[in-house]
């Protein structure tokens, strides 16, 4: 899917790509920041992320939306207007010549210029770039569905330490129940909240289908939009959606599940903890759903067009 | 402290210092990590500070100790023996012909060449860097004490999520309360625990003296190592200290309050939630401890000393 640059000056092999920081657009081999920056040695960070499918962002207003909502709430500052940041996103992937992108917008605390450990004496940075598609699942579990594990020993960071509202970087809960998984054989992990519901997974929200109604944790999680567009799809076909507390009971006990996200959105999953989910393969409502995910990716409606051909800036 | 480089290419203005990173010794200036590290993008890192006082770090074993149980923690691996580790920071201080310096080692997650989501696909990056030292606490605030603030709105992450042993970045509710304070006049805070107990502040542990003993909250902080000096200090004093669960109260009635940090060493505060601490001055115990602290400093059986005239390695 990438085409890796290989032998930077640093030894890594990068993905391909279109970078913009500080006014320039850079090839992501190039796109760094400073070790100082708070938002490496604080995490002090908030992003968005959003795709571009067939030449088209999906949903983008409602990303930059978010995006803007998470700078207020941490009183970071980006100088762009909606309308330029549209601009960067789309110049990022049509510089990298994407059709199928995954398209990152983030904002950090920044350096201090004395390393003082005074939050408002850093400078803001924003950073966009545009990278291949990238999904939580590869083209087998997305047609097999995946197998997943709910991990018990460690829980979500709940909300009154951080707003998960707030998109933000804090994933270490999220990794270590990753490596217990893959102990485990699994291909991905869901974790529970504090109060032993299930939350989330790293990057994606998860739904449990149970005689034909959707059933999504509420609290203590990212309200994804892609679970939004769920939510959106569910209503179009009169599908009953209860977002609220689910349990592991539940969650063991569906007919079907699957999970969503930017990078992947309808993901079935067919094994959970070893056992078979249903009769184990992707069920009927998920792949409604699914079809119906990829279908309003053409409508003009919900998306965004990417002028390949036209050059409007010069670098 | 700093004399920073102004009119670097990006317009940002750094401190002086040394990094160390891709087998590199480079200014701080040029130290920069991939925007696509996992470390910035899901705070996937592990870290350890330590300072240099008068030309000699403070403990440096017990801090590269520490390092390696984080990293074995997060199935981080960093190539370099502890003799190696020891000889890249005193490199970096040497280099930067600093006698007084923060120094910090840290080891992300790396990028993977395809930006792949499975974290084991990614190359671990080390690095560090030694910067002109710095304190929670300014001059004039390690006189007169800091003016602190107890903070309710925000809760400490618990262990159950992230294990407050792995040194980490997740710092987004202590940034958070961080704000909270500065609105209320406060010049730094402490926050709580899930259960409603102090935990800790930006980058320090707190202590309580009352009836000439110290109380320090044992779970869900870090155990950090200027703590743990104060534990060896308060021994030798036969100093009482009970480590365990601190309510607000026992907070609201201390005589004295300090807190601990590598980046200040013994900080005193004085006034808490607006309200004077003891008699409003750094208390007798309080003194004794931040002198012994900084005597300590000079004995050769607790530092290594940096040699700055001998050139050990051509760059």
């Amino acid at each position: 899917m990438t085409q890796p640059d290989v032998g930077r000056i640093d030894g890594l092999t990068y993905p391909t790509g279109t970078a913009y920081m500080a006014g320039q657009y850079l090839p992501m081999s190039e796109a760094r920041i400073s070790v100082l920056d708070w938002g490496l040695l604080h995490s002090d960070v908030t992003y968005d992320t959003v795709h571009v499918w067939n030449g088209k962002f999906f949903r983008l207003d409602l990303h930059i939306a978010r995006f803007r909502r998470s700078l207020e709430r941490l009183r970071l500052s980006v100088k762009y207007s909606d309308d330029e940041l549209r601009h960067i996103l789309v110049e990022c992937v049509r510089r990298a010549g994407l059709r199928n992108a995954y398209v990152e917008m983030l904002c950090t605390r920044g350096l201090s210029p004395t390393f003082s450990r005074d939050p408002r004496d850093a400078a803001n940075q924003f950073v966009a770039f545009a990278v291949p598609y990238g999904s939580v699942a590869n083209a087998r579990q997305l047609k097999e569905g995946l197998h997943l594990h709910l991990i018990d020993t460690v829980r979500r960071i709940p909300p009154e330490s951080v707003d998960p509202q707030v998109k933000n970087y804090h994933w270490l809960d999220l990794v270590t129940a990753q490596f217990q998984g893959f102990d485990a054989g699994a291909e991905t992990v869901v974790i529970k909240d504090m109060n032993g519901n299930v939350a989330e997974g790293p990057g994606f929200n998860i739904f449990a289908v149970r005689h034909g109604a959707l059933y999504t944790p509420e609290h203590g999680v990212l309200h994804g939009i892609t679970r939004r567009t769920v939510f959106d799809i569910a209503e179009q076909f009169g599908i009953a959606v209860h977002s609220g507390n689910v349990s592991e009971d539940q969650l063991r006990h569906a007919d079907e599940i699957f999970i969503t996200s930017t990078a992947g959105g309808i993901m079935p999953v067919t094994r959970l903890n070893g056992v078979s989910v249903g009769n184990g393969a992707p069920g009927d409502l998920t792949q409604t759903i699914f079809r119906t995910y990829w279908e309003w990716h053409d409508d003009p409606a919900w998306t965004l067009t990417v002028d390949y051909d036209e050059a409007k800036h010069a670098q």
